[in-house]
């Protein structure tokens, strides 16, 4: 039976999962990316991880290697200007698996793959128009139109959590102002919940906490048992995100939008106000067809299983053969 | 030689022409779209303004029919819900001139259809991810992913001109509020300029002008007299035309944007503030492939053009056998 090797590449853990075609993931290990903090360490890790899950007498049944990282150019096969990798400048990630392996690598952000996941084997299945919006650290899109994925020109398509959100708003790590993932991922939710403080006059219960201490995971706890400045967070969070989705859906046209993400796990927190804006903002025409969906396979299985579905597609858009 | 009929469908006039596959248009004519002001008063124009095209002789060589209209559903073949025609209700256009002239006929929305004209034959020759703007008493956006017409599940994609542009701004024809062309389209430029008389304290040399008289094109001309409060009202709709194509291009990641449309014709006085803007909010990453042009063809020809591409390409997107 055919397999791949997918290889999911993240800010702090990558993932190695041995994946047949049904999208069963048959064997899985993981080791911290910046374990040995560079890059000759990341691939001694990354290889033996490679070789531990796969024996050399049953290599001969891999088919490929799909890969998905942040910040890579797909058409070149290369990871580049990864800030949070321990992979600095141009690092030819699918020549050097494909010269080492002699097999076919493909390449893919993160996004992208979490999108051909949800596609192939999760909430999407089955959909051409749509889109995974991924919330974590920061805010991703993979967008799908019309069965494909939305590459742009050089791969650099889909920066949702760049839109401009707020003129002249909250300073954002990419030196603008007001972008989308400044009010909306893990930062911009705790950035919310901090401006509350400063704006609200109502307590929180997690002011005994220091600042550096609370996460999106605490806020959200928090907001489920009713600590207002923590669901006033999420509640501008989803609303900015809900208006910014109805702006996506009046230029894509899409079926279906799927939230996904740690900061989706938090439920109709998030979901309720972000649904509520989409809807107050979108035409009459859009109402009928879109839909907000939860991931079915998580973040960052969504993506391991996307990076295999390169491999068995292989489609033109998204890879480097 | 194999030829094609095409049919541009607009607001004022329906133009048809007979175009070989070169793009040469070798005879045209031109109706008003409601002259009779009723559906068959329109279908009787269009018939004879076809048959006076093609002579019974020659029609073997014409090998299809491309139609371009506003408010059209491609998939279906059927005008719909159009408000601006004389065509009310559900019109099924495809199946009324496939049945008429026993050839193949393809529908597809006049954004759309000028995103491909200048594809085939204007500035965008080559290209394969970039965008039509076109400017004229709405916006709209003919875009162009991979090579293909992006039309979404349905063919509504490409409402550029209802992105929210401003939260509670402008009251839109749509319902809604603060939408992108009540700031910049033949409507939102006059408004701009009623708007600076109504704020500043510079007089134009238009205000001994009926308010109803007051058309884009003589604040285009005040404009380049040096008026100020017509030149205003271009760089407002230009800057915020701007910022918005930054985030078009963030999502993207096309390698043009082509401005056409009536009011595209004034010129640098809209391009300068339109592409200030846009390289002002680009991330660095974007500064290098994005070019904005003016249309090589004239939105109606491009148009035009663009419906007869439909006929010769065949493509599976846009159009309805």
């Amino acid at each position: 039976m055919k397999k791949a090797i997918s290889i999911d590449i993240g800010g702090t853990n990558t993932k190695i999962a041995l994946v047949n075609e049904e999208g069963q993931i048959l064997n899985k290990s993981v080791f911290s990316t910046w374990k040995g903090n560079s890059k000759n360490a990341f691939f001694d890790h990354l290889f033996s991880g490679i070789n531990e899950l796969v024996s050399p007498e049953s290599f001969h049944q891999i088919i490929g290697i799909g890969i998905d990282a942040p910040s890579c150019v797909p058409s070149e096969g290369i990871i580049k200007g990864a800030s949070n990798l321990p992979l600095k400048g141009e690092v030819p990630i699918v020549d050097i698996l494909a010269i080492k392996y002699k097999k076919a690598v493909f390449l893919c952000n993160d996004a992208n793959a979490a999108a051909l996941g949800e596609g192939k084997f999760g909430n999407a299945h089955g959909l051409k128009n749509y889109a995974v919006i991924t919330l974590g650290t920061g805010l991703g899109a993979g967008i799908i139109v019309n069965g494909n994925v939305m590459t742009g020109y050089s791969g650099l398509s889909g920066e949702l959590g760049h839109i401009i959100a707020v003129k002249n708003g909250r300073q954002c790590g990419c030196g603008r102002k007001g972008c989308l993932e400044t009010y909306i991922s893990a930062t911009g939710v705790k950035r919310n919940f901090l401006a509350q403080l400063a704006e609200g006059q109502v307590k929180s219960t997690l002011e005994d906490l220091p600042i550096s201490e609370i996460t999106t995971e605490k806020i959200g706890k928090a907001a489920k048992n009713g600590d207002i400045p923590s669901l006033k967070a999420f509640e501008i969070g989803g609303r900015i995100l809900g208006e910014h989705l109805a702006n996506y859906v009046h230029l894509f046209e899409p079926e279906a939008i799927i939230l996904a993400g740690g900061l989706a796990d938090v439920g109709e927190i998030l979901f309720t106000p972000t649904i509520n804006a989409l809807f107050e903002n979108l035409l009459p025409n859009y109402i009928d067809t879109i839909q907000v969906l939860p991931s079915a396979l998580g973040a960052n299985e969504a993506a391991l299983l996307g990076a295999s579905t390169l491999v068995f597609n292989k489609k033109e858009t998204c890879h480097q053969p």
